[in-house]
């Protein structure tokens, strides 16, 4: 599919993150306006309650967009989301009639401030990620046992937490925790030594099942509204004396970045792709019926206190082993309800290369090899000041569908009472 | 404390759950009413939300008590729960002299239905208890490495999942999932064969921390706003093969049953009780200033489908090596945000007995001693039409404060897609 054309300028900017042909959801405010829908469009956002309010869109009886997340959008079901989609082309395709009345409603996107487009219900991040579960496999347990035995099996998971789930820009302060040294008897209690990142794919669950009632792979991906760039903030030191048995807790709990705009299933339609070859078949219920995966390239940047921003690593959503329908489809058929608003992370996404990892536990593999920064600063793991921004695009004919920024910057970690 | 008596008479029932000591929260609805806040008295409800709008309490200046959950009450701070508590005592003690306006406002228990009292923000399970941990850990690592060495330093905790959250009373289905046959190859997929009930106590969250800031464990104490009886119904073959390395998932995920009355913080004051002599020091963010336990009796009962209910174990919560107050601290203690309607699973309740284990798992060893039943059945695991109910009260001189039953009753597992 080529570039839909715009009487927006700069939503024909074939760099852009934004064309016709994204229509990303997001949630804004300007002064002195208060928080509401919008849907970015090359360097603007349209105002979504304003477009409502004039007649020009109508989803439901009750407004919809004049609210501080698009949860009760998603609730509307995948026919509403393809009305919407199918009317906002219309106003602002190149030969829409109704640009004199869109107008007024577009705001510069530098005006604007941006907030977490939805409420996350409940966050779940998975380890679907082959070559990051290998590399951390090998740090851990060795080459022998890297993949755990259930791995090609199961698309495995666990609970996050959907508090701390922040968007794009919001500060992360360093947590605190236990902490036991290789070489002491006991733990002691303090600041975060191996702070990381974990670049993923956030899938926006749209829709809901009942307690007790399982969905196919095939449900699981239409349920999906949409995707953002997620960041899932890691503690490895925390991790390391607390995950055993009950998993991730405090390590994970601190922050979860995700980018400001949920980019739709239905603009990432053109850049499908499947998972990799099986290397052992997957039970009936994971099997896909058709490419579940996207072709997005990602990048990993890291920005120090006062310093310049550089890449420190690049790959594509298309390492993933698992798709997220399969992870939905998993998390639902033990019964487990899904609700509108949940939110599913991929798991970190690394490529086969040294420089397509998505943490610095694997990129400096485990602080042994430090990475070493443009200005000569070298980094094992994140430091104060540290700015780490996420970036992903579907690269299309003439045009590409962009997710805009997830970036965080650490603050020093509090003083404890 | 003696039995504060009331003008209701049921209420100065000795045995009774709901003297005027305790005064539990629930939200009950009555054809044709809808559901809304109540308070158990004797063997009556208490129409809160008809008492607000008569104006015999006024907490707030919008209404709090005319909706479906205790959320918006707890959201009021602490010195608003101490004027409810203050102001129900005065309405309902043997001398009120507002007996005449209040009684309109009773409602029979046996003719209202009882639904969730709260919305879960986030639901959160630890494994705080030592005789439990030992059990588990004896079983799956043998006796000498049965507790991990991070236990007796962290409340170990994990994310759960809200969405199934339920009230007593309603029906659990078997869950699906993966499983692998000690002599297979291969996982395959289907019923739990080894479902189970996790005896735990749930601590309700009223209030809330900004991220990034910590805790105090007397802060965290003053924060919960009351307790129920809470059952992690547990599906231990799908847990055996999927919680490596990330801990349960959809082995826990099916259901999680609550007591429909939180049993208020204030109503449990005069059964306060300390933790277990310490092992080894706790560091000091996690250290109480006094005791955060609660003397409170608990018990299980099995009641196979159309037999007789009896109990197979007792203990009580004062088996706990951490409390909740302890573990709210550790949870904030990252800088997690905590919310009003967090509710937290104090894990597993055992004592020291064999007849004062919180689990089938435990209870049969793993299902190699089965329980015989007072009809000759046989268990190790739940059957299908089987219901298992957990009750608990505090004995005080004179009147207990009970809890109410939390039950649940198996249906089959649904056929798969």
């Amino acid at each position: 599919m080529p570039l839909m054309p715009s009487w927006i300028a700069s939503a024909n900017d074939p760099t852009g993150d934004f064309p016709l042909n994204n229509l990303p959801c997001g949630v804004f405010s300007n002064d002195p306006h208060d928080a509401r829908c919008g849907v970015a469009i090359g360097d603007q956002v349209l105002d979504m309650a304003a477009i409502e309010a004039a007649g020009l869109i109508t989803l439901s009886e009750t407004p919809v967009f004049d609210l501080p997340y698009w949860n009760d959008v998603m609730d509307l079901g995948p026919d509403a989301w393809e009305t919407l989609r199918a009317r906002l082309i219309d106003l602002l395709r190149d030969d829409a009639p109704e640009q004199a009345q869109v107008a007024p409603h577009l705001v510069p996107l530098t005006d604007v401030r941006l907030h977490l487009p939805l409420v996350v219900s409940e966050y779940t991040d998975f380890y679907a990620g082959r070559h990051h579960a290998t590399n951390v496999g090998t740090m851990f347990r060795g080459a022998d046992n890297a993949l755990p035995p259930n791995w090609l099996h199961i698309p495995i998971g666990y609970n996050g937490r959907a508090s701390t789930v922040v968007v794009s820009g919001t500060e992360i302060r360093r947590p605190n925790g236990q902490l036991k040294l290789p070489d002491a008897d006991t733990p002691h209690f303090g600041p975060c030594q191996r702070l990381d990142i974990e670049l993923e794919m956030g899938a926006v669950v749209g829709g809901s099942t009942e307690m007790g009632q399982p969905v196919t792979v095939a449900e699981a991906d239409q349920m999906i509204f949409g995707y953002v760039l997620l960041n899932d903030w890691s503690a490895r030191d925390i991790q390391a004396w607390e995950y055993q048995p009950l998993g991730p807790f405090q390590a994970k709990a601190f922050g979860t970045s995700i980018s400001p705009w949920i980019v739709t299933r239905a603009a990432l339609e053109p850049f499908r792709s499947d998972t990799p070859a099986r290397e052992v078949d997957l039970l009936p219920y994971l099997r896909e019926p058709g490419p579940m995966l996207y072709d997005i390239d990602l990048s990993v940047l890291i920005m120090p206190d006062g310093g310049k921003e550089e890449v420190i690593a690049r790959t594509n959503y298309t390492e993933m082993y698992y798709s997220a329908a399969q992870q939905l489809a998993h998390h639902a058929s033990s019964g487990c309800a899904m609700n509108v608003g949940d939110l599913l992370g991929s798991g970190t996404i690394s490529g086969a290369g040294k420089d397509q990892r998505g943490s610095l536990l694997e990129l400096t593999w485990g602080g042994r090899d430090p990475i070493t920064l443009a200005d000569g600063q070298t980094r094992t793991f994140i430091e104060d000041g540290d700015t780490l921004t996420l970036t992903g695009h579907a690269q299309g004919d003439g045009y590409r569908v962009g997710f805009g920024a997830c970036a965080g910057t650490i603050l020093p970690a509090v003083e404890f009472p």
